[in-house]
């Protein structure tokens, strides 16, 4: 290196054993925050020593986070550069390629993939870049160079939305940094193709995250009456269409959502099979029990009821409450899916939660089926009580 | 009914709120146990009362169990013939065949079922019970006839072997009831095909449960040079030369069942492929670690380690050893999978046992799929903590 690394140090009591085994961040607390740490500039690659001066990790130092250094590399001396980005891409795009037949995955997944507070998801030629941590954000260049390198797509944005940026204080921006977009781009997986608006954010763009849980309802869906509540851009009632059901009602609060996932029916000429409900989730779920309506197949996958620990109680009973308005839909030796992207609410609380709403319309269940985000989601096993998808397969008698 | 059935009565403290939502069980010290019903026959079908006499469910008593009644239905006057047997059959099957696309799976799974204590696992044209409970083994003939209506399969053994019997006070006896049986029985799974000893009891049987598991192994084994350690039958080394595996070895300790591998991977044309290595597993994990072995996916499934509490802390250690000696096997940006089938570990002590190994062995890790049963083995969600299987696929750096 040209020249030295500004240092940073845990403090005394602080836990060096828990960086050593692959933790990979340090909290404000854990730090000393002299003066010169405190007007680091967000980003700043530094050399993090324990309280011995025994050097640990190279980290990114951002003294406006709580969480004020990430472990970049447990290699105190490495650079941190193009190549070094590049690197963690490869071995990144080779998991991915292993796996999924088409192009169409998150590249990118954070911390367990290499690159701390980086998504990177991969829509065939083109890619979106969510550089939620302050070095991403300082070396976006380098990061869009080694992406274009490695995977070869000609299109790149940056989409700078969302909670995660704004705890790390940074601006909110989405551009177009290499090529151009007619979007929506087509996304096939599991046999249906879906409609994303890469340029739309959160609420018009694609999950991939629950890709096997699709792949799982698909099965249980041929010749099914299919019903897919907060369906967004069509994610469950397309892949079922695709695993033969005779009908599919997609339920969502956004128009837009809506149309894109009618998009999607018709390129897969299954628009014919298709409607959509478009209005509050929770009155659908009402007006539909009110008119008597039955599915072999209902899905329920609605935004993070209880996101953090202070909504959990609140969260668990919304759950319960969807399942209590679900389960009723259900025709006999019919399949129920009910769904949290909660981090707060852990499996067990999620799991008796759907089964006291299911319980209490007075029908009993087996539970066939858990499925969690897919393996272009992974996890550091040190983080991985946050595992936050949890898809739940009932049957119901 | 001819003449009135016997009754049982929860004790006035016992808990009736738990069987009216969906608890399968009553324990021998929740029961009103007096001669008449210590003299009971094993298997008697009862009406259960609640401490006031209200009947709550119709359940089948064993006297000498300490689960001392099993709810049969939560109608407490139904009947309990070869009609109602067939019902539950036909019901199971119903979700078998909608997931499956050959007549290869776990039929009933007890409890989640419907039919309490029995297991019925079926190879395509014959099928083996598992009668585990009192009530079972005195309907084994309506059992059997109705099995053979609802599926038609010609062949029907009886395997009266394992613990949960002994629990309950029955004889070890395997018998051929219906039918007859050249084995082993080739099954296809995954692509696989498998040689399953239907009478040479568990040894040589075969698990349907790690079905997905295997499955998702496969689709890393393209090309990829593969151990599987306590390979039973070839279990996961059989699902990876499916997959497209340069090679792979099957190490156990039982040389009949890796005969019945090797024939396996004779039957899929891939007998080039496969060899085995017979002996003590760790033995064996010591030995490749010696012969400086590499594989790009490394399997372990060992039998259950911790089956119940007191032999955790043993049975946790004994996990973290397994992922110690298997991680140096694995080369760079391979993949480790590792299995637990006990009950008392529950999924993040045995993560964390694994995480511990790995880490021993000087390695770090992506956690890039969680696994469990297949959906050939149900649960009631009311006893789903009671979920056994657990497979963790981890890539390795």
């Amino acid at each position: 290196m040209s020249q030295p690394r500004p240092v940073v140090r845990l403090r005394p009591k602080a836990e060096a054993r828990a960086i050593r085994h692959g933790f990979p961040w340090v909290y404000a607390d854990e730090l000393v925050v002299d003066r010169r740490t405190k007007t680091m500039a967000p980003g700043t690659i530094a050399t993090l020593e324990d309280a011995d001066r025994r050097p640990l990790a190279t980290v990114t130092v951002n003294p406006n986070s709580k969480i004020i250094a990430r472990v970049m590399s447990r290699d105190a001396e490495v650079e941190i550069d193009r190549a070094w980005i590049a690197q963690k891409l490869t071995r990144a795009l080779e998991m991915r390629a292993r796996l999924f037949e088409a192009p169409f995955y998150r590249l990118i997944h954070a911390e367990a993939d290499g690159l701390p507070g980086v998504i990177i998801d991969r829509f065939g030629d083109a890619a979106v870049i969510q550089p939620n941590a302050a070095w991403s954000e300082m070396m976006i260049e380098d990061l869009e160079a080694a992406l274009a390198e490695v995977t070869g797509v000609s299109t790149i944005i940056k989409n700078g939305s969302g909670r995660a940026r704004t705890l790390e204080g940074l601006a909110e921006e989405t551009v177009v940094l290499r090529g151009s977009l007619d979007t929506p781009v087509e996304v096939p997986m599991n046999g249906a193709i879906y409609m994303a608006d890469l340029l739309g954010g959160q609420k018009t763009g694609l999950f991939y995250d629950q890709r096997p849980n699709h792949a799982f309802a698909a099965r249980l869906a041929n010749d099914a009456r299919v019903l897919d509540v907060f369906s967004h851009v069509g994610g469950f009632a397309l892949a079922a269409l695709a695993g033969g059901a005779q009908s599919a009602i997609s339920v969502d609060a956004s128009a837009p959502a809506l149309d894109l996932a009618a998009r999607g029916a018709q390129a897969m000429g299954a628009g014919g099979h298709f409607s959509t409900r478009q209005g509050d989730a929770f009155d659908q779920l009402d007006a539909l029990g009110q008119e008597g309506a039955r599915f072999d197949l209902v899905i329920c996958d609605p935004p993070a009821f209880a996101p953090a620990k202070p909504a959990l109680q609140a969260g668990l009973r919304a759950y319960e409450r969807i399942a209590r308005m679900a389960a009723p839909l259900v025709e006999e030796g019919g399949y129920l899916v009910l769904c949290s992207c909660s981090h707060a609410a852990d499996l067990a609380q999620f799991r008796a939660a759907c089964t006291r709403g299911i319980g209490k319309a007075g029908r009993s269940a087996q539970l066939i089926h858990t499925g969690y985000a897919g393996a272009d989601h992974p996890m550091l096993p040190q983080l991985a009580e946050s595992g936050y998808l949890k898809s739940l397969f009932f049957r119901l008698d």
